[in-house]
């Protein structure tokens, strides 16, 4: 969902902070840059909601940003939201590899295709990466974009590889609980009046198809195809459920 | 010195992040602004260099910034350095009270006049403002300019009163070690240069009076007045010194 | 029309600038922001294109801007548009409250949905504003988004309830007549060449559907049925007359 | 003073969209710029800080500006200030003649030399401005800086000439009493606090020679020079008062 | 193609600045603008995506730019993605005609309709331009929109004409051989790989509607009508050797 | 002379543009950067007024640009100007050598100390810099900062070394004469203003010890010493000249 993607990028850049941080066992630079001292390298991986607010903190504060991803017209959109400036290049391995040595902060916020995130930082890319640097990847929820993450928890949040951070933590936006209520309010509150407006939920499904397909359980039944075969449940299409209300 | 102030200031926002995080026990919001949710409020008290960089990271993140300072010249510098919209404000009671009620941050960044801090916000003050809110009193080493504010450590940071955190750490820059050595090699190399260039230590302290300033102790004499006293250690003054030598 | 839109929405700022200023009876205030005066503070309901040019225009004079609008969306363009710093929220009625207690300036720019306007803003939220504040409700042709507007007009274009000065003329772009003569030619000009190149009026009528759209009258017969209907004139459907054409 | 400059640029801008537009009996255009329309053209003359803001307040608006001083440095400030987009020049009659030929708002705001103000437009070029353009001349207080400028009022702000409505009000500031009474409180609170800290008036005049030249009058006694010539009065010299004092 | 557009429009405003300058046979001025003289003046003749390229250029070397195009909504886009000052105008004989006469380069970069660029600077207006100016029309390889403009090569790259600079060379991307490979790369390289994806060529051409769009000769017959027109060739319907295939 | 800097700041990025251009014999590659494609590396040795226009119209066109310069205030003030996001750097040896390893353009800009530039990049330096890279010495009238640097002409700009073409004319501002002469005129016209003001150029000599400064030759006298030795004339002092006046 945008808003989450919107409220993970803005978290990602000040975690890097932390742990770039001497205090948080890094090494020990700030995230951003003062007069004279060359600003910190950050690689961003995906050119989507995530990389742009990450992105744009990232600039925000100083540092020098770097976005990575395949798709011209994804690159060509967050171009032109970030201004002119920003180093946008396709996925090739030469510039990547050239990129990785120096990057102080990989940000790992590539979609899946096809349900399957791509890896695009192999294992030998990490071992070549500074001692100390970090490498938060938001996409772990998806299998992650870089080959050495795996998923850690907010309690302890990252693990040491190669000398490299990592912060794995699949649901960053609950960092920000408070914020992530509001932004999930703003979504479903025109909803929930919909429903209201529409003569309560069950004219609601049963009109709406955009609405039927944010269905999972009803009355008893398991109507959402991929969860009941996850957990083996018996299955219910909720259309046919439709069909003989009448 | 302004290398450590453009450090301590870009350090400050992205702690103010941590500890609004639900992770850091605060208020469970992000530093900074998504669309459609109110974007967090930073109040800065000074319009110095620690206050430019704390105000463009809290800027860039997408943070609502106020900066307070009685020096109508400085806010007329910082307004045109983070351009025309930044909102500054001499500190006057009731604009700054009104202003605390909905920080979300408050930086403390006021220079000591005649080497003590003003204290400007006032223990009442600290009572009103939202439970969870975050302090940092970067001031704190001349005193702080919060009356709440008690000087904290590395290694426990902060403390609670009135429901909201304080991080009073005196040497903030330290948090970025390698950034702060690289910074002040800048601006020690050239002076160690002009030693060499000067042939030898003892000729640059006689010979250039801008550099005797910086001379704490010379041949076992402490030579600087405040020091000595603070420490009660016999003071001798370095131009006697000088005079003895020929 | 967003032409009109970006009309009215440039000229609403000089407006409020006006009402506020001591000669025009107001607080006495400037708009915009001088050093160390806290800016001036509008509110916007709305966030389409007459919302982006006020918006735009008091944050190009140092005004601090408030964006409120229920459509995710359209936040989420305005705030794109306006740079990452715009303040932007849904309209809960909490936030917008607390924003109207200390706005100068209010501008009313919410399109009507179902062609009646959203009123947002209550008789008893206008009576907490400021004295001499300003109401511009660029809304009103089509009702108005506050309780309190009633049209007025470009003779006497300002009433005073609760203290607050209310500026509700419907056409505000008739203000600017030459530019708005100016952005329809550029837009009227297209149409009337192409109706050159497809062999006159009446051809170009029963051809391009998109056109016939804009038919009011034919042959001395009114031809759209709202405006039949609200003077109650004989109505006739424009594609019988074009069938009865051959 | 510095204060009243940043506030007389503000108003300057909102009070010439006024005179632009068909209400205000002018060319019925904005000021600014709206899509597939030549922006209004603003020619201001003087690159200090009436005219900074001014500038700044157009280019918010969307207008184009240009800036015309004879002082470079001062032009390279403004260019600096105002990014590096900027059209200034030196006042060379030709380019100067061929901006005003085609600009719809004139701003005046030349600081006097040796206290007389630079005519820098003749009557011959404002005879050649468009009927309907708009001439405010902010310098009028130093006698102006265009030749057709006369005193006006804020019962009568404007007259017109040659087609071409003059603002000449010397006064502009006062248009925002309470913004201004804000500014100059921020100046005066220092000194006023000042004077207590010194030990009263009569102490503070006597050791602060920077406060004596604001002291115009002394114990019934004129002891400004300027003044007491202007009005036929006694004059005394503040320092013999001084001397005599002991 | 989108990229080859960025890359004509990057290239331009260097080629101009060459043509200016004293060394290049012209006018002896810089393209762009430094303190206290006028800005160079480009007028740009399109707003797609050369016409944003070069016009971003342009404004990055500090001249002062005008976009002309009848479409309002291109005009618009591209006025917000250069931000609000952006010059733009419908193109009315009378606005164009007068910023020629003062105009330093003009760039041709409309597109065709129907593959006929339009001509929309006729050779009167050229006749008016200042001696030494320079015309780049990118158009030129669909027929030029400036009426003296006339295929030149990269050997002979120039001609003059009313004492105005014409470069007309057909493909200005070849100027930047390397970065055109790369972002040719970045397009084709992922329809390569669908290829293999997709079970070789043959199966990609047969299954992808697309993709057969783009194929001009196959099996040793040419597949395009236009291609087989222009160089008298016989022609196929790939869409009847595929149905042969099965 | 400022102006002429400026000027010349101006002009380097497009004369980069063209040799880097493969019609320039260069890599082949644009100035700037579009979409997918990383963007052209430019250092700038310096700070001053050619750096900051020279970094300005490369960061306008797209490119990345790293600015090195070992005085911080110097730094400190182009960062300032440029925005925040400058690269800056002292002259480190490892961090220069590594930014040249990838630099598509050098442009030498260090002001020469004690009348002799410092030479910071050595012929080992360039020997690795990429095939087809640029080199622009503006700063080869004073000695020139890059040790492969010799000077060339207008007739004969470049020469290649180590694969990396050099451009080292001395006078790079002659390039726009006609820009030049307004800029010189910007600051000539008000000494000639001053001299016909103070009496003819007798008096203005001997009146104003400023301007006697720049007196080269008086009654054929040489009266400027370096020039006196260097041709090897009678020097006479002009204050001497001045005295026997009387």
């Amino acid at each position: 969902m945008n808003a989450m993607s919107e409220l993970a990028g803005s978290l990602v850049i000040p975690i890097a902070a932390e742990y770039l941080s001497s205090i948080g066992g890094g090494r020990g630079i700030i995230l951003g840059g003062i007069t004279g001292v060359p600003p910190t390298r950050v690689v961003i991986l995906g050119a989507g909601t995530v990389a742009e607010y990450a992105a744009r903190a990232a600039i925000g504060l100083g540092a020098e940003v770097r976005i990575f991803d395949n798709e011209i017209y994804k690159l060509r959109r967050i171009k032109h939201k970030l201004g002119n400036q920003a180093f946008t290049s396709t996925i090739d391995t030469s510039t990547l590899s050239s990129s990785l040595l120096t990057a102080d902060v990989v940000v790992g916020a590539l979609r899946a295709e096809k349900s399957k995130a791509r890896c695009v930082v192999t294992e030998e890319m990490v071992a070549t990466m500074k001692s100390g640097s970090v490498i938060i990847d938001v996409s772990i929820d998806q299998g992650g974009c870089i080959e050495t993450s795996e998923t850690t928890t907010h309690d302890l949040p990252t693990f040491t590889k190669y000398d490299v951070v990592h912060y794995c933590v699949p649901n960053i936006a609950s960092r920000a609980a408070r914020t992530a209520t509001t932004a999930l309010s703003n979504i479903l509150t025109p909803v929930l009046l919909k429903i209201a407006d529409s003569g309560g939920i069950d004219d609601t499904i049963f009109h709406y198809s955009w609405f039927s397909k944010g269905i999972y359980a009803y009355k008893s039944c398991t109507t959402n195809l991929q969860i009941a075969k996850k957990f083996n449940l018996p299955f219910k299409d909720l259309s046919l459920l439709s069909a003989t209300r009448f």
